[in-house]
């Protein structure tokens, strides 16, 4: 699949005891690197005293060891990995923001994307609010940092602040004692918690990072629900749930989630293979072999060879050691960065009928220059298959994806992307086939299939002004 | 599978014009990143005069822009890159190794390891040659070196300096104005010769460079034999082949080539599913799922699933951002690096009986981790079938592999070894069913399973004494 | 000496035309090193869009190649170096600060220390303000950005932000189309004004930074003075100079400025060679020659050795190698960092009689190394010379030093400190030489010498406090 | 001075125990950083076993503290520095050099430069030996193992393989268990031993390293000398003393050593000040102050000052923090790279009559400027005195200088030089006032200065031939 960027990943943990938690969050973060590579952050909560290290890059690039060893003990510490754009912006945007306040100092992370920012931060600057970036992630702080002044408590100043939010903010959050989780009441972005054998408490944006620091799965927090982890225990205030239309991102089971994680009770892996399954059902074709595009597409591939009795192959090989730092080819030199970066098997494909699955087509251009490579390598016939609707319509909600001009189902017919690509057949799942991937799939979010927003979409163009006016 | 090392890839490219030979050599040698990720190097010879970047690290590490565009165009250039220890020597070993000469300067990339290099390096040494390492490859060079004083041509001396010489060696070689490359009597390691559209000439440890250069495949370098490309055309010398019994290594199919590559007119894809189908066919266990550990034992499984009928399932998500720099967990943390790099989907695993397929076991300890966490994800059987047969004893031949005592399979039965790793029960590939993975299968080096050494074993025990006396 | 450490300096260019401001502010800080090299920041204002790139580190090392040409251009830049401290504290800390505000985007770089920080910060966060940072220069600048609500223009808020700060402030601010200049009322820092042929206006801490960028000096920045530059011309307002005393801190004339810089009107290479000169004037002890501690010291040694007679020498060579990384040896290597930084020229000082001139003496330990390292050279008397009189108080304008009682001078008498420093005598200059080095020296802050403190000392106990409860 | 460059910078060391001599070699490099900042290099010899670390750059950049860590402790270390060049040469041609030998393994570090390579080499290749670089040092090394097959003992060797070397070299060998020093018989470069308190035995190019590990002087090697430092005592072979004319080169004195450094008995710091002196007896013009060019001129410049009675003054500032990724100023930025470097002081300049003395001038370009820059500070009279002979022939003996075609005073007479960098008047050391500066003056290599070279010139035209047929 092509660029289609999620927004984050958060995590946090609440321990009974002062130790290691900049480590467990590293592990953690680890883990969530595929929903956001542009940078990483880690706060430890030592004893009300923030500490944090983010900067631009993954993981593994900002938290060398000496990084990673800079941060004290603490009880308390949130992490956050942040999506993939380029430039000077990703070092300022690093998150978790941390502010220092008379009332106590206070780290946020935030998954997701306001739908009122605009409208927020219009409110707090005319009342004396600065801010140093454009990001909605500040007008939240804002808000509750606002809020704390006129409440008894951080809980108290968190519950006031979401009812000002609208949108998808899935929220960790370190007050000076406390360790706080905020699910926007929509549910946007999914949002877990986990206990380790020691009594650790851990939230996170998917299971798989429970899995990396050893703790089992507790539950999904609730859409609305705010839970609050304290010396004094788990308190949780569910007044805002149900106030929405449930509506998890769809594109979460398709392709942002990590396929061992366990979203809103569903397994990720088993959604995507019910997608191949749907798509296989609702196929005549006749073809020799499924081949999945490496990695997005194996999942739905391995659910389509099932259902359909076609055989199931392994097509291309994924150079492993391509990285950042890789130097694209020009014209001249008459070499392929894709055959470099993906390599079609030919002893599999050569004068093979092909089934190929991908989980979406964004803008065309990658998938037409796959299908091409299999051309060379021999394939007969092939039969593209999508393991999602047609791609039409923006995401308000935390997806960074092109202008919606720029896809390529939202400009042409399914025949004409068809010739587009250059396929023998191009199918895609319905709407309603989605709908059934997951027994709660009705709540899924698929605004952008078929421009259903779950929410009023206020200040989008306002946004676009506002990025183009800054640029730290 | 666990750490067994390829010594090597090289690769060699002869241009009919000055152009950027060095970017060319770059995408092949990332191709070819899996068969070495020490240090990796690319030596341009700009009409004579050698131009050489290399260090130690990945390919991409190596080569950051600044670096590769350091190299100057050529009409001939050479690449390498070797396989992964540590420490100061990597620095220091990093090939190709050039020298400056008066009948000419010459550049020299070695795939392999000489049986005789002990007896080489001391006759050379007693008639005044001077060592800055202890690899065989100098010896090599000098060897050839020494011939060129009275030889009318270098591919006279590479001729005679390849008949002193014992063992496995895949060379590419730069004099001034020849590009020539040389495979052992043996043939123990693969390579073979491609040509672009605009005419350049490439030899490769494999295919896949092939690819990455858009370069279509010529042919492979036959065992003995040594090709000369000048100007004036290509040139080949076969007096050699024939005289010994060819002996390509087995493991080059089972697990170090990549799966897209064809070594001596077989698919590397299609002999592993081939090893799983015998897997499959001499099996009666029952289960419900077979399962690859990823990446190096999916192949087999998918011919085992295919052969067998039972369903083949995604049963892991590996981790692919864990990166060289990563901070492993200490025992206090309580979380665990396996489930960090490997997470088992539970969604898949839990309540099934499972073949598991891997290419090989080594020590046996890696397998038991992964094995303990498809049982804490719930499988209720696990059945171990591997790829190759039990793997007994040293490799002289350019595979670095721990000392034979410290290999599970040359200490214990199939049984304990069962017990050992913890599995219901365990298969390995038979040294006949081996030879049966590809129609030349009886040409196959199968000396680490059957001992059955193709050469005299001279220095291996001087060897070590060597290493141990000199640490550069 | 050792260790005193000058908070900033500061930078502003306003150019007719679009261009490389920032390479301009890059020279510029290049110049002002000198007084900060704990993090250096450029700001470049392309037509009111803000680009800022700063970090941690020195000029040279925060301004890579990439860096610095990852910044546009623009009319409007300012640049920020900072003292050196260590830690995670430099990269949160550098400035300018970049806010983004509705009624414009805004960056300011501060050179001083407030003396009211505390409550203006107490009052901003009651009104809704809310910190990142510790620093007064978040204060300054969310002191103006209010004011900018109901004011009707830049200018107008500074003026009215600047009477609510006390203490000391030289501040160059961006506005989306003005460069502000302003030096607080004491005139505690200094800051000055040069222009380039080309008519671009620049503002600096010290002259140095004008001839670095081609600019000749205009004038001093007058203690309370607004300059505003816009695209109608410079305007200035004086309104609040003379509203207190002149105040330049003694130390930018004895320590922290550029010997080739003036100050007020002042050279103040002048004013050291004038310190000395004092020194010797009061002086009957009998000496062969004069010596100054590199590079502090040197001015002043001159000075005493022109004005007693005595010849001056060159006693030591500085090791100008020496860098961040350097690693100190360890005791058992019985080895001396000293002797590898600075040693002294056995053939100079062996059986010599030696007048030591140096700026100040703080503790008291690097002092005596020195000493010693001038006895082993084999000097016979060694008698010091301080330029400075006896340093005895906090700084609460700008320069930060030790807890007072750290400091040698406020523990012990001047006989002491000769005892314990192990000269044959000391002498200081007095508070009334002091204020006589420049014919406005009476003009001069010299509290930390008589701790006759020019403002009030409103909030140093809270400001510990502070510090202490916060570590970004 | 402008870009004269000497070789290299030498150091060793012999322990009675095990312990860190890596560190002191460390200390000891940093302290003979001047004499080349391209490379860095230590060799530590654990029993028998050469630990090797080097790079190009500054000790500071090539040893951060895991490099020099990486090396282990032992008895004897060898280190290198090596002058500026630029490329990809740097590292291949850091030093020391090492050799792995079945006599047993040798590590050198060489200071100068051979006249007799080219035949040196040519009989080396021709029996058989094979050169990675075209660098003497290799033909060095190489000469000493082949006597060492025919020699009793390494020392033995070294004094065979000395017999065949004609030039410069100050020498520093490891064998497995000695350390030797060797000075050639001209005794062209500087080479010293000292001794730790804890008895260590250190061989050195300048005492200044003597004083950086806290050794004391015992003597300098005379040039012939071979000393042998083992566990039975120190032995010295003074045969080849005497047998050649000493010929210290003068550069030593007047630029290249450490100003702190006492090189064959006679303090640097005094023959620079002699050298002054000189320049002040023989002068009659009238002048204000006496200026020195930073840093090479100042000792001169005070020697100047006290022989003429004119005052001495400081009249520049060197930027201390200009590094190595300065990023040099364009034309149409109007800003000048040397007000950047060096400023001069207006208000010590401004109106005088200025006597400017330097060390030498090369090609006359960056002296016009510094001249220009005076001039603009408002100088009135420009007087520059040179404390060397006008430099007019190239150098075989390890001094890297431009073609002498482009050496100014090879193409002018001081008159036209004067009119070209544009001062009043100029006048130069004599080579007669050169031989007095130190009492065993006659006895230095003045061959730069008046074309006597010491030794026959044979391969210098070969030479450069050679360097351009290969680039490593």
């Amino acid at each position: 699949m092509e660029h289609i960027h999620e927004e984050c990943g958060v995590f946090g943990i609440f321990s009974q005891t002062r130790k290691d938690v900049a480590s467990l969050s590293y592990y953690a973060l680890y883990s969530l690197q595929h929903r956001g590579q542009e940078s990483a952050g880690i706060v430890v909560n030592d004893d009300g005293i923030l500490n944090v290290y983010k900067d631009k890059g993954l993981v593994s690039e900002v938290f060398i060891q000496d990084h990673l060893h800079s941060l004290p003990q603490g009880r308390i510490a949130i992490g956050h990995v942040r999506y993939g754009t380029t430039g000077l912006d990703a070092k300022k945007n690093a998150q978790p923001i941390c502010i220092n306040h008379m009332k106590g100092n206070l780290a946020l992370a935030h998954n997701g994307n306001l739908v009122n920012s605009y409208e927020l931060r219009k409110e707090l600057e005319s009342t004396g609010s600065i801010f140093y970036t454009t990001s909605d992630t500040e007008s939240i702080v804002y808000t509750i940092v606002k809020e704390r002044l006129t409440s008894k408590s951080i809980e108290e100043a968190v519950y006031k602040a979401v009812q000002k939010l609208e949108g998808a903010f899935s929220l960790v959050i370190s007050s000076p004692s406390k360790l706080i989780a905020v699910r926007d009441p929509h549910g946007f972005r999914p949002l877990c918690m986990g206990k380790r054998d020691d009594g650790d408490i851990v939230f996170a944006s998917e299971t798989c990072a429970l899995d990396a620091v050893g703790a089992h799965f507790v539950r999904d927090i609730l859409p609305g629900e705010i839970v609050t982890v304290s010396s004094s225990g788990i308190h949780t205030n569910k007044s805002l749930c149900e106030t929405c239309k449930k509506s998890l991102c769809a594109f979460e089971y398709i392709y942002f989630a990590r396929s061992d994680s366990i979203i809103d009770g569903h397994s990720v892996h088993l959604a995507r293979q019910k997608c191949g399954e749907f798509l296989a059902k609702s196929d005549t074709v006749k073809a020799d072999l499924v081949i999945g595009v490496p990695d997005s597409g194996l999942d739905a591939a391995l659910g389509y060879a099932n259902a359909s009795g076609i055989p199931y192959a392994n097509g291309f090989v994924k150079n492993k050691y391509i990285g950042r730092t890789f130097i694209s080819p020009t014209n001249s030199q008459r070499t392929k960065e894709l055959n470099i970066k993906l390599n079609p098997i030919r002893s599999v494909i050569n004068g093979k009928r092909i089934i190929l699955v991908d989980d979406s087509i964004v803008r065309g251009s990658t998938c037409r220059r796959i299908i091409r490579s299999l051309r060379e390598a021999g394939a007969k016939e092939i039969h593209m298959r999508i393991s999602s609707p047609p791609f039409i319509g923006a995401c308000y909600y935390g997806t960074d994806i092109d202008d919606p001009e720029k896809l390529i189902a939202n400009q042409h017919t399914i025949k004409e992307i068809a010739d587009i690509i250059e396929v023998d057949s191009l199918n895609y799942l319905t709407v309603e086939q989605l709908k059934q991937i997951v027994p709660n799939g009705k709540e899924l979010c698929t605004a952008c299939f078929d421009l259903k927003y779950p929410t009023r979409i206020a200040n989008h163009q306002s946004k676009s002004k506002f990025e183009n006016k800054i640029k730290f």
